[in-house]
């Protein structure tokens, strides 16, 4: 084996790939990645317990205050509320929270790993919420079965309305088809508080803002170029309607599902109505009723697939078959449906994938904190596409105004800026829309938003620096590292 | 007016009284606290908009750490989680949380405020379980009406049981009569996570702990005594259960609901299956069958009043025909059913009531932190009576090997030490019951909790020392104290 570097550089999640020896192919470096998280989350997961706690953010001083936190003064807010509903936004910690939903019936690309195996990715979620929006979330992740182990919609429905009294916005999440458009479609009508389905809406916002800039340093026009959507779940349905907003041809636009490219001969898709909304796709797109990957995949200028985990389920041959400066975005997790190396060897000009290890993740974690803020500052009823759409193009410009080229076509991930900006565009479009319920101004969401993160930044750091919150070791980083190499090399 | 005294001392919520006139009478200076807590905790929750909010348990050190607390590496313990459910109890915060669920049926002694109305009151028992169990509690406020507006008992069960994968134990808050029975009696059965109901468990537990030592000091055998239960709701059935574990005599007890005394001529609590815990008291308490208020008061040794909010619900002249050496729990909330002034005047040797700013606080707080974390920290299936009363016995205990006087039956509330004992007790009976599913000693759980206490007391020092959560101004509560002052004068 050769000597490694870590010898000489301390390792750090920051400097792996330096830390790693310098002949290992791109491949084997790539496969080092995955497997070194996979073994530091398992091992710091399980050091930490968990990610999220809670803390009160009201003091006692001293037991009189029990007073006025629990009986008897706390039947004052109470009366307030049962009087006047809307003073539960004022008078409790409900203004700040969001609720997040999932049945864990379709969690990453891991596919249904039930409501328990969910908590861990929902607890992720409420960490970056907290992080990076100031919000308080909850990660509800449920039993949604009937009595025959089905996954029932219906289930997921009731208990977001039931619940909904608890918080000021619902975050759908990892919902299987077609169970997961159902709950959507219903919430959004009937649901007392707004409904955010992540996987949808989030996952089109963010990655229309990557086309943005990326068709900009390509320098292509939505409107002409040739568009692949892998995939026809979740996130490619609603990417096909933000797309359409943006002003792309539908025809030429081309979806795949699991059993090739969508077009008028998907009879499957026709008779079940549960695909309602991709066999409406399947009349709007692909006018040349393509039906195989190869003609589809010719002079494509834009791949956005949201399939299966990888690394192989895109061959490196059709991208060959790609356009001039085509813009590829695989966006599988964990694992990219082609990696960027490879993808890039075969001639895409710009590469993103959903992984923060890669250059131009496209990750929903540059908005839904963002957007959800921005929702609750303005009291907002709903939460519309064209509220996304004004925060995909507040995150293109974010990028635009500070590091944009073909490795960085969204901002940096330190970048916490692009959060206050978009919090602001939403509401700004909530108002727009008549949709908001408190007067305030753009202006007054970026900086409240922006005095929230660096608040909750500088307890972070506080309670870090008094030990409150311990840092693994730097044997233990080696050891996983060292244990990782043997078994990748 | 007469110079008020917070002219010269710094008024302050822990020694109001001082402040107040000296001439001032009991009833008005009791209707003064009544007042001013209120006027105090409409401000302060307006203030804080809130008791909790959340913050990250573990930390970044740098954008790189998103890869282990989220894509790619969150998916290693999702899968280790799917692959064994356990293991959500050592990969997330599962082990550490708990469900406060409530439907605001019928909140403290307010009546039916609606689950938004609820929420003030269950984010005060999460502050509570944060800083007093070091327990992360979320507050759940459903709306468990069907299209009738009805609340119904099926729908709590449901959510409960939809929502247990994320949570260690539940505790039901709040529920009104009948449906609070047939939710805990359902899911006590089939909730895969243990199920307490503080009104039931939880004031029997306290209750019990505050009579064992009023027993005490008044020189009284429980096997002898006369006890009246005034009020046959979800408190003093279950107080009525905990009594007759505890030695007291079935035919020395009468309970009292608003139609009177329960004997067995009460046919409408016969023929309402609804009431059946009632009707099983009727048969078995009151051997005499009385059925007047004087003849039941006559001579009685105790009386333990949870019925409606005071303070004329009980007559002085009832107290006056009790024993010598008289108990007196009048726990109604907000305001007692006499206030202990007036029961002391009319002859009552010791008196306790729900109320912080009265001697003699008997309150849930006092032991549903503790037995909560009890349970969570052994893992337990299920919370028995028999845990809760090892609970009632450590709090009994506390308060004898502290402070022990007529004017101080429980354990001062400044004492955290009664949570980690107490927490020790429940683990160790859980564990004398085969329901404990990890294995640990009463001194380790003892150990865990004062540790766990201590840090989130330090950190919320940390947080005030740094003006991260702000204190009142001395003009505010000022200001509060005199304007309360003068619409009681």
């Amino acid at each position: 084996m050769p000597p490694y570097k870590f010898m000489k550089i301390k390792i750090d999640l920051s400097n792996l790939e330096q830390c790693l020896p310098k002949d290992i192919s791109p491949k084997k470096r790539d496969a080092f990645k995955t497997l070194f998280y996979s073994k530091m989350a398992l091992l710091m997961h399980e050091m930490y317990k968990g990610k999220i706690t809670s803390l009160p953010k009201a003091a006692f001083w001293g037991p009189a205050w029990l007073n006025i936190w629990y009986t008897p003064g706390v039947s004052a807010p109470t009366l307030a509320i049962r009087d006047k509903e809307e003073n539960s936004y004022k008078l409790t910690n409900r203004a700040g929270k969001v609720a997040i939903i999932s049945d864990g019936s379709r969690v990453l690309g891991l596919g249904n790993t039930g409501p328990k195996g969910a908590l861990a990715v929902m607890e992720g979620k409420a960490l970056l919420m907290n992080r990076l929006g100031a919000i308080d979330a909850d990660p509800l992740c449920i039993d949604s079965r009937d009595e025959n182990g089905q996954n029932q919609a219906t289930k997921i429905i009731d208990f977001a309305k039931m619940v909904s009294p608890s918080y000021s916005a619902i975050n759908l999440e990892d919902i299987s088809q077609p169970n997961c458009y159902k709950v959507l479609d219903e919430l959004k009508e009937t649901c007392p508080i707004p409904v955010w389905h992540d996987d949808a809406q989030g996952t089109a916002c963010i990655t229309c803002a990557a086309l943005i800039n990326a068709l900009k340093i390509a320098g292509k026009k939505i409107e002409k170029i040739k568009i692949i959507l892998f995939g026809a779940g979740a996130a490619n349905t609603s990417i096909a309607s933000f797309l359409f907003a943006l002003g792309a041809d539908a025809k030429n636009m081309i979806l795949f599902d699991s059993k090739g490219p969508l077009n008028e001969n998907r009879t499957d898709l026709k008779n079940n109505p549960s695909y309602y909304k991709q066999w409406g796709l399947c009349q709007k797109t692909n006018a040349k009723q393509i039906n195989s990957k190869e003609e589809a995949f010719k002079d494509a200028d834009v791949l956005i697939a949201f399939s299966r985990p990888g690394p192989d389920i895109i061959a490196p041959e059709l991208i060959k078959l790609m356009a001039k400066r085509a813009i590829v975005f695989a966006c599988a997790n964990p694992v990219p449906e082609i990696y960027p190396e490879q993808a890039i060897k075969a001639g895409a000009f710009i590469v993103g994938t959903g992984r923060g290890d890669f250059e131009n993740q496209i990750n929903n974690s540059l908005c839904f904190p963002g957007i959800l803020k921005g929702v609750l500052l303005c009291g907002a009823k709903k939460i519309t596409d064209t509220m996304a759409l004004a925060a995909a193009k507040a995150i293109a410009k974010r990028a635009q105004d500070t590091t944009l080229n073909r490795h960085h076509i969204l901002p940096d991930s330190k970048d916490i800026e692009v959060y206050p900006l978009q919090a602001a565009a939403v509401a700004a479009q909530a108002q727009k829309e008549g949709l908001a319920t408190i007067k305030i101004t753009s202006k007054q969401v970026y900086a409240q938003v922006k005095a929230e993160i660096i608040k909750r930044d500088k307890i972070s750091k506080l309670l870090i620096k008094n030990n409150f919150i311990k840092r693994p070791t730097q044997s233990l980083i080696e050891k996983v590292f060292k244990q990782t190499l043997k078994e990748i090399l």
